[in-house]
């Protein structure tokens, strides 16, 4: 496959991500356009389209050289029937058939997949899991997302549902997630969840160094629990120790399920660093077995907001080389 | 394939299992010998190499006709190598390349595979998972052991020690487990631990009809528990609960990781029948998501106790057909 290429797009509710990908992971070109997601289909289609023609002239290839699309999307979508079902952040979208629509305007075969795990295909074929062949990446943003390769093949299961690790339940009866479901990793460890469980303990009369942020109206976020907590703020620390601690069970249970060579953290929350990786792995080796020593590595990813267009072109690479698309 | 044939071996602590089964997972032969686990290494492959050839023998078919033998064995210990590290249950193995032994004493090809994954791979090769591509089975004994297929592969891991499942946490903090960790599955769901359980809330006061059990001497079992249960003692109810309530936990949480089509339970425990089954799909039911239907059929096995030996010779029989050993 030398001197083939491959576009990959990352959709996303504000952006569209984009860029041509050449056999090894390295892009060619890198550019963002508007999603346009309050428009009409057709709008947001367009753009799509437009973003992967742009890729290719950007990079200056030849289009004959161009072998295969791959987009990342919201979910829920399916995999296999190239087709995206309801997103909630692209609300015009209802099972629309996009891998279709983008082969036939482009002429260049095209592949759909959960954005959470082209970002963790794109980590494992050209960032910080190149190296390895059972490798998970845990997307720690708003909410928690996943991506799971198994022996080198990505895990989707049955309903092309699979690595939704984030609803992963931690605490039997514990705190409420969007989901539906109570106690997911989820509701204690994305960004998001981590703000709003400091909001609401404080809420319920907690003492806290944030009431004061809460009192001016601005929104508390998890950077604002971060500082409180390595400030010595009691409240926020036990909310950022929990994050920590949940997201340690949750390596632990993968570690006994899908026994990986390496977990790879990756989203907005890493951008606390060692504050978040410590507690983390010092929380994994406090909660896990001691019968065998099979925990994985675990680190942060690699290729930061590029992950999903190289990764969602990395789909392309090997729906290619499988001849599955 | 057609007209050859596969030994499976599934080695226990006290009995060796054998047959030969067909290239679609009927067998021909099902025999048993004692293990003698408390003799030296020589004696207990010699036995396993007997019960091989046994296997053959009693099935009349003949021996250019068998095309591998799989050994179903408890770990740890590595396919990849053919080699059992320690089991607990048979003290005098220590990192014995039992896959070549056998295949230099018969010479018949070999694969070796933990047994819990045997087990597993038997019923989706031939039993209550042998119409679907995505499928887990919890295995229900003294612990809890588990087997992962994902589109139709065995899960390993890169340590060659996945599907662990027992061993995942669904009580951060909660009861102590034989493993080391704290609040694993096996600690609240296993016959052994629902037993104990119970022995230790009694033993800290609380009242039960099963202090009687206990005062006349006789060891309290998951059996003891179930019947107290269902003749309404609040203790026993509530540990039999708690032990189904966590076994749902577990799949939802095998939902969202694995994404499969059908959840099979086995081993003792199921002997319990609906008061087992109809409690753990509630709870699953009541603890999963809203967002999508993709909660797997959860349903007992098939093939009870011949399941190690069937699974041990599909093994084999994947071995042949892929061409990895």
């Amino acid at each position: 496959m030398d001197g083939t290429y491959y576009v990959g797009v990352d959709l996303g509710g504000t952006y569209i991500k984009a860029g041509l990908v050449d056999e090894h992971g390295a892009h060619l070109s890198n550019l963002k356009l508007a999603t346009q997601a309050d428009r009409e289909t057709e709008t947001v289609v367009s753009n799509i389209h437009k973003a992967a023609e742009q890729a290719i002239a950007e990079a200056k290839v030849p289009r004959d050289a161009v072998a295969g699309i791959g987009i990342g999307s919201p979910g829920p979508l399916s995999h296999s029937k190239g087709i995206i079902y309801k997103p909630a952040n692209i609300p015009c979208f209802r099972n629309l058939p996009l891998r279709d629509i983008i082969y036939a305007k482009t002429g260049i075969r095209t592949t759909l997949e959960n954005d959470a795990n082209a970002a963790a295909w794109g980590e494992f074929w050209a960032g910080a899991g190149r190296d390895v062949k059972d490798f998970i990446m845990f997307t720690l943003g708003t909410g928690i997302g996943g991506g799971i390769i198994v022996d080198g093949r990505m895990l989707r299961g049955h309903f092309e549902n699979g690595a939704e690790i984030g609803h992963c339940i931690v605490a039997r009866n514990g705190r409420q997630c969007g989901c539906g479901q109570r106690g997911c990793v989820e509701a204690y460890s994305s960004a998001h969840n981590i703000a709003t469980r400091a909001a609401e303990l404080i809420g319920q009369g907690e003492a806290s160094s944030l009431k004061s942020i809460i009192d001016s109206g601005e929104e508390l976020n998890a950077k604002h629990v971060e500082q409180a907590a390595k400030a010595g703020d009691a409240l926020a620390m036990r909310v950022w120790d929990d994050a920590c601690h949940y997201l340690a069970v949750l390596i632990v249970n993968m570690q006994h399920i899908c026994n990986p060579q390496r977990i790879v953290l990756a989203g907005g929350l890493i951008a606390a660093g060692d504050y978040l990786l410590n507690r983390v792995r010092e929380y994994a080796q406090q909660e896990t077995w001691k019968l065998l020593d099979d925990m994985p590595e675990i680190r942060f990813a690699d290729l930061g907001d590029n992950a999903g267009f190289i990764g969602a072109a990395g789909c392309a690479w090997e729906a290619c080389r499988t001849g599955q698309w």
